[in-house]
């Protein structure tokens, strides 16, 4: 197979040249592609820092270090999926429901062909305007958010779209199958008691950050699995999610989170699942340090890679 | 006099206490005050970096570095106004229309008591919102501004509103007099040869910068004042007109602009213009460093302030 | 209740307006007052880094993330506490005595009216300036120290007062009860085998991070309630407790120390016990990245906030 | 013409999508192309500061603010010509005679297609690469050298080829005239009294930022059209020509130095030169900050493209 | 004993004077030393990020803070150790066998005096050079390498020698007995699925960081110490052997890994072993935040002379 | 001559070695030595930033840039001069009684021999430190003062002695004579009409930075000389005298300075005085930028050298 691969960095240095998804072909097509990675660099539905405009970048140039053979897998990414740098959508910056048209219209072509999509935020607001391309083509999904936030709040400032409010309006507007939907790492204050209880009450499953870790991280897998069931998935991930030590460039920061590594892990343990798409949001490079916060989003995209190729190996 | 004032640097440090500006007391009065100082923190209207919602707040924090006595204008601030600091416009982040409507609810009060504002942005969309109000107040206002852009565009994006359209929205809404209305500082890229003629076309006097360099500060000081003339006079100072070196922190500088000492200068310099209000904008303390351009931004506000002294010390 | 509560996040967006702790109301009051939080940036007895007295206004700004309901304590903190951002105490620079008379002159009012002070240092040695004040209302106090070091040393350079003499100093002095007293976490190279015997010769329990990790955070919370009993407690939480991945910004980090998922179980854990007075020390901004640093430390204030809460709540 | 021309930043945001240079096309093509940007991200042959391999992609990155009309030359650049953003060479990093053929061998096409190249280094040693391959195609060169150092050394710890001596091999190579070449700039400690002298003894003309500061800079120009005649003509701009204030990240700062405007106003001097070839060297990003010397590279190769267009304007 | 021991923190302040490793004395002696503190800062061997050229004296500024009594070894090193900061290798950069033969020429008169060198990197190519001087002292040598890296490739560019290889070509000079050799930490996405079985093929032991995390700390030291046996023993420690939290300023951070305390923790296991040969490699501290990846780097190497001095107890 | 010379930058890398001022011989001696380079790293004087402590360090790290021949004054300065790196003052932090003992401990030995002291602060405070010392050797002094500041503020916060009043407590202490004694650049916001008269009223001959840029560097350097006149002179250099877009680190900055060429003409000026001292303060690491106020404070203490070797080989 192997149509759309990355260079080769034993022959050519990873800091030569544009700096695409893992050095990945950068074409805009749907032909002979399994996934295309794209860039949503829409950030002005945030309610605090704001600048994920220029995530996509900085993740691109991060993912540079990844290297083809996931060994935690135990699969060759690119023997079983051709993958492109599909570019990424243009952003009318400050005005959401445009942005949401301009993603609904970059991205229908992609699902139309059958191409997984992985986004790269942006932030949080996105997700709504992939899950409305996406359910065009899927119908309602089951959502897996991992996130300190469940993005359940009825509105703020007196304005229903935005980056909290992302996961209630997908219920609403019919996207998502609540029932089959979980939200997992909630933590940090709230507003009212009431928070984490209207999140249930809109149908989802919750497991906060302290349950998450009272129960361990197999049985959170087991749970996700068990709850989204054979449903077309769509995973959304908050780079929030993990400790602001492991991920200080973000927008809306919680301490007392998870590591790397179990973020990983649990990643890691969703294979078998039907994924249909993902996004990775809510990175901030300005607030990053070294980098750390963009070459975990880069990892966390690659095993979203990863785990398309083991759907597409077992297919085989 | 000497109704609101700062505190003591000698008694109490200047690291001591909340940041207000220049530690002046916190309140939302106009009660026995000139001039009220508030940060408009609205940023998404940005076509590039954005951040400048934390400007006000970083700018207050450098502030606390100020004296009263302005020894280039010899003049003692605080004997001739009584400033506070009034706090912020609780504005509406990616919604430019309501966040409008905030200014204008704010400031109007502010204006109809006769109290001068000064607004600390938030990026330049904001200046129209202020044009607003103040065109409720005075009517038509010669408009000065300082600025390495015309922000004469036509749309973003196909957007009306945003930080690059502000001054030809202002004329075509009949709130500023284009006749007695200057642009000083231009410089840079442009997208097309007619941008600086339609700039003109819209009315403006155009200085670049470098025709300003050619001329002098002098020079640009008397074209100014005679552009002006006596009508009541909106300044508006966009930090990128000084150089990056100067002023790293802000959303899209030009190389090959003014120094401080140069943009201190053009301030000090319109003395006796029938000034009503000012601003400050683009300062994105992200990209800034050792805090010089909220320090910068401080001493341009300072400056604001003391033109203002000057005028009440004549008056008495 | 509620008199005095945070400014609500939904309606004014988190960044607007000067940034008080919470967004609380900044008066120097003690009427109506259960709990007064207050900023003490002194720091010019430290050994080697210097700079906590930016730390109160950072950790302000860091704390405008935080909502009021704690779900880790099920807890609508203003539901049972009236809370202010009481301002800083105006310390001098270089003077430690006349810092400490400075800071027993503005606490006594807090304390004498039954307010619960939180102090936001400044370096370790502000809290021998607040035992003493507290000392003037409650007696001998009990002491919890979270910190990697035991600040028991005789003396530096040839001098007493400092912020790693605080706490022999406080022995010596009879402010606090060494019986009922323990340092936790303590860890990292130290001048002579001798160090850790003097901090327990004078009295103090203390449990080494190695002997923390070895018995688990539960088994620490007993240990701690076990040795101060019902006596009045002093909480001093010094950053450096966490490891600097945590907690980058401090003066003298120790590395392979805990989580800040760890340090804000630990707190949590306190429920019950008498608690009079908490400081936060050795945050130094200038060292901290994406604001990790002065986030965790607003997270570990608003725990102690919690605990006074949960304390009126079972008071009610 | 404008077979090759930027993005449309009024419609697609200026942060959107992969960033090659001005957002140009990304084709490694000659044919209807005139000038071609590419990278030379080689810097291991550095006696200081280390790290410019990262420079091509963070000036792209920068270069997205650029628009394509230069009113200081009053040209529409994209109307008189075709660009390209041609990728980088694939260097070695650490093997400096390998790195070279590599030069020579991506370079050589360009060269032999008629089209101009203008390369982002790197640090200044990769110059001798492009000399060679330039001198294939045009001979013996004129050069123009904008550098706070001669770069005239004999050799550095031994060796005879790093970023100190390139322009001693170049003269020694015989790819220069240095008759026809001029170095201007220079400042700085030296290591002997000889270090000037030997410069000129090679044969070139070197103006001292102290002399050019006496002159100005109207005459510097005089002096280097003077110098080059209607030579074909290499122009290599280190950016430690201009002062670290203005230009941070780079190696071998020198203080002292030119603003940007000066440095801008230089290069736009330069028209109607016969300039074959252009390079950009020794910004290391990993030492900017908030970018500004990214942008500063990022403008003064877009006024080596002016230079261009002005030449191919005059052509018609 | 103590004939070479640290200056007294407790009467000169750990900021004052030039910073020598632990403010130990800087000689370049053998006579009456124990251990040799060197710094070899040789950096152009890497394949992405690079400057840790400047590793060895930022580490020297964070070794400020150590203090000489270790408690978690209840060693107070200098009673057991003479210790000298014997400066730097005069490296090549950019030529790496010559920089391969300073190595050998600086360290041979260390070894030949039966001094233990400790060597703080440079990229982790400078093993190769030290490793070849080790080997004329003491024969073919086990190695512990605590890495989230193999380093076993053929070659990087075509070429052989990088800090990528050295391992591999270590076994292949013979310097090194792979059937005593262990490789600690390993992970992230690599070239091959073949990658870890090549370094398996060459005869090391690997334990990646997946079953280090599985096995527990104390049963990877007892593997450790069941390898290398009673053969001397060279450690190499590669700083991206914790994660990027802990340790940011690294030239190829891999996500997912372990904290700084299980790094302290595996270090303090190696009691008992025959040391003769100690590196730090791959702080780069540009990339660095708030200095803990130097401090921690500093630990390790404290740790590493924890080692000596309770080899040295032992043999007294 | 050249008995104490720094090491050679062509044999040695600049990086390598454990950085002392130019890479000079740490000694602690005065034999055979003409100047003494010395930290003060004293910097609990200060009124706002602090962190000065480290400068002394961070400058000698930046000097390693410096070569031995000063084009600009045509003299090899180790030609006549023998310099050492001294190392620094063991200072005591928070003390400043004690701290300036230690100072005149420390440096009475080294003007006793007649030897040149160049101190690196370091707050402003050392400096009466350095003149007390300065003053039993050579009675009283004509003062050069380079400074945005006067420092002639009676006290601070009630106390006597800090950053802000040196110049004050020198006239009053007889250390210096004000009628040959100058301050240069002062500029800022002051707290009283009355701080520039009480200045003179001292006995200061004050150059503001407005007349300076008004009388231009020539005409200041002229007064300087016909007012300290064949005096003995002290030289003291605050690194606020410049722009903070040159010099970013440092406590106290005041926009619209001079540029780093402007303050090295300056000094460069001062050839023919009977220089008898100097000092440069007020660094700040933690605020600079791409080391560049470290690396201009290296140039002007290299300026300083140049000057005593200008004596020195005109007294030949």
């Amino acid at each position: 197979m192997k149509k759309y691969a990355p260079a080769d960095a034993l022959t050519s240095p990873r800091f030569c040249g544009v700096a695409s998804f893992m050095r990945l072909p950068q074409v805009r097509t749907t032909d002979d592609v399994d996934v295309a990675i794209l860039g949503i660099p829409f950030d002005t539905a945030t309610t605090y820092r704001v600048g994920s405009r220029f995530a996509p970048n900085e993740i691109r140039g991060s993912s540079r270090l990844l290297r083809p053979f996931n060994p935690a897998q135990e699969i060759e990414i690119f023997d079983f999926c051709s993958v492109v740098d599909y570019g990424d959508v243009d952003v009318v910056p400050g005005f959401i429901e445009k942005s949401y048209s301009m993603i609904a219209e970059t991205m229908q072509p992609i699902l139309d062909a059958g191409v997984i999509p992985i986004a790269m935020g942006g932030d949080h607001s996105i997700t709504l305007g992939e899950l409305r391309a996406a359910g065009c083509k899927h119908g309602k999904l089951a959502l897996i958010q991992f996130d300190s936030h469940c993005d359940t709040w009825e509105e703020y400032f007196g304005e229903k779209f935005n980056h909290g409010t992302f996961s209630r309006r997908a219920v609403e507007e019919g996207l998502i199958l609540p029932e089959n939907s979980i939200q997992v790492g909630v933590r940090g204050p709230l507003y009212s008691s009431t928070d984490l209880d209207s999140a249930r009450e809109l149908g989802f499953e919750v497991i906060t950050e302290r349950e998450m870790a009272a129960a361990g991280i197999e049985s959170v897998i087991s749970k996700i699995a068990k709850r989204v069931k054979d449903r077309p998935v769509f995973l959304t991930f908050d780079i929030d999610f993990v400790d602001p030590a492991y991920a200080p460039g973000t927008g809306t920061p919680e301490v007392g989170g998870p590591t790397s590594r179990e973020a990983l892990e649990l990643v890691r343990g969703l294979t078998g699942l039907n994924l249909v798409g993902f996004d990775l949001v809510e990175v901030i490079p300005q607030y990053d340090k070294g980098q750390i916060t963009c070459l975990l989003a880069a990892n966390i995209i690659y095993e979203f890679l990863s785990l398309v190729a083991k759907n597409k190996s077992r297919a085989k």
